[in-house]
């Protein structure tokens, strides 16, 4: 039987709209797995996801919007339903994909279909006890830095995003760019740090997560050298890697993937990250950007960072991070599953 | 086959151990309902329950210790491992019988095994999805006020309470007493305002759940009219109700159900409640104390407490809130379970 004509359920998670009207990560990759499928030639994969979602697959819905838009809703009740509606159907599909972290997997042996879950991160350690419970379902990681070493996984399968928006530009900007949720996690004291040092102007982009540390971040934003310009649309995110020689990356935890690099990338845009995590997966050490463990590494980066072409930036996300990319590792995936399942029986 | 060599699971919570060392209302039913059934002669009863719990019938645990008392657990993890682990079992059961909200509800259409939830109460109006999603599972109420009019019920059950160290008492005391959590929904300054109007001493007791208003309420406790003796264990609580005139109930919103009214019947202490929820079923108006609706009412029924006969208080419990008594209707509930799942097949 032909792989794309398997029955694939898609299950994203139901605290935004699939793909979400802004912010959502998750979501956001599901909505890619499943339009890449059907654009690849799947011809019968169902998406699970709010009612409101938006898809060329089929559409099942049983929560009208997603928690985090509608708080009438109690997140824990919307999550069960959904999943629980969704199992209930599990005869009709010979793969469940699940986007869903970790609750999903608890109804796992009540059902008879096999259940492939994309693990996008532990949310806390504790959740290990679930994965670790249901390890004779299947696990792909996002990255193989985001692995936990007791998990057997399939294959990491990294994100892939849209690259409409993301106009290649030979032709480098004047600033430094920082662009993700302003959180310590995210490091933008690192970047001011490092834009101050290194004497070039820094734009910075992203929604507030922390507010306390915005504010610790904003004394030095001036409006000219160091300027905030707030959330970014695709459109003005556009707009705003145009303007950049090199994106600051200074991360302070492991990042798990780290869509930004790929989407600054794919304009072109060198990366100057820290060695934590994903970044040495994502960026091609010295070809598309640097790996840096401090600061004082990161002004040294950028004050080489012409010597980075910027094509390679742009081959690399064509070679490794689109959606058809990502697409076509799942359905070696799913291949492989529905080779494992069929030795099991 | 008999009734009693049914192969009945009781799934309770697992917030804390079972039955509780302290507080923890829904565990104690699960074990006043699994001792009950096992003291009633049914030969093949399994408590799902924390692995340190304490049962007479056959315990099976899959988390070691209530995350209430154990903080490196993340709750919904406990919860969601506990449930599967034990509806993974399902076709080792004729029946299960949750205490355990909504959650299990979810997975009920993916087990055989019917499912009984006893409905302790309603945490968040938006649980209501899940209750009304599952309808073809089967509920009972723990009082007849407590009931959502769209569910349908098996039966109201009365939760029953341990007789053991709840002294019968003909002599009255003389100070009125509550006893509850120190929470506005419970009506601690209502029963200060009766006191004082009635001019009656009156003793406290119960945990802080709400700091600020038990400190508005402590500027009346003066250590001899209006005294606050802490948190009681059964011990400590049948010496208080040694010491009562009545109980004052005076309940700020619905009673679910309300143990500590029958508790104070069993040592023969009449109730003055809130004409609120369960209260009505609990109490016998005029019988074993009083409804009221006011603080007017309240005093006026303390001054006529003493036409209630202490006796009546006591063959009240007996008759009605017994562990036995309680076991008794939950064994016909499932015969009824058991006709209405023979039917259908």
């Amino acid at each position: 039987m032909d792989i794309r004509d398997k029955r694939i359920a898609i299950l994203a998670p139901v605290a935004w709209r699939t793909p979400p009207r802004a912010y959502g990560a998750w979501e956001t990759v599901a909505s890619n797995v499943t339009e890449g499928l059907v654009a690849r030639g799947f011809r019968n994969v169902t998406l699970f996801a709010t009612k409101d979602s938006v898809t060329k697959a089929r559409l099942v819905g049983f929560v009208e919007r997603g928690y985090e838009e509608d708080k009438t809703q109690v997140p824990p009740v919307s999550t069960c339903l959904h999943i629980s509606k969704a199992l209930e159907r599990a005869d009709e599909f010979d793969l469940i994909h699940s986007h869903f972290d970790y609750l999903p997997l608890t109804y796992a042996r009540l059902i008879r279909t096999p259940m492939l879950t994309t693990i996008h991160g532990f949310s806390e350690p504790d959740i290990l006890r679930v994965y670790r419970e249901y390890k004779d379902t299947h696990y792909v990681s996002i990255s193989d830095a985001d692995r936990d070493p007791e998990l057997p996984y399939v294959a990491t399968v990294y994100n892939g995003i849209d690259l409409s928006n993301l106009t290649f530009r030979q032709q480098p900007g004047e600033a430094l760019v920082f662009l993700g949720r302003i959180h310590p996690d995210k490091g933008l004291h690192l970047a001011i740090e490092t834009a101050k040092k290194a004497d070039m102007p820094l734009l910075v982009a992203g929604i507030v997560q922390d507010r306390a540390y915005f504010d610790h971040c904003a004394r030095h934003f001036d409006g000219t050298r160091i300027r905030y310009v707030g959330p970014v649309d695709p459109v003005q995110r556009d707009e705003l890697l145009k303007e950049a020689r090199a994106l600051l990356h200074l991360n302070t935890i492991p990042e798990r993937f780290g869509l930004v690099m790929a989407e600054a990338m794919a304009a072109g845009v060198p990366v100057v990250a820290m060695d934590l995590g994903s970044c040495r997966e994502v960026i091609e050490d010295g070809r598309t950007g640097y790996l840096v463990h401090n600061v004082e590494e990161a002004v040294e980066a950028v004050r080489r960072i012409d010597r980075i072409d910027r094509r390679q930036c742009r081959q690399r996300v064509e070679a490794n991070f689109t959606i058809d990319r990502m697409a076509a590792r799942y359905e070696d995936v799913y291949a492989e599953i529905f080779r494992r399942e069929a030795e099991k029986h």
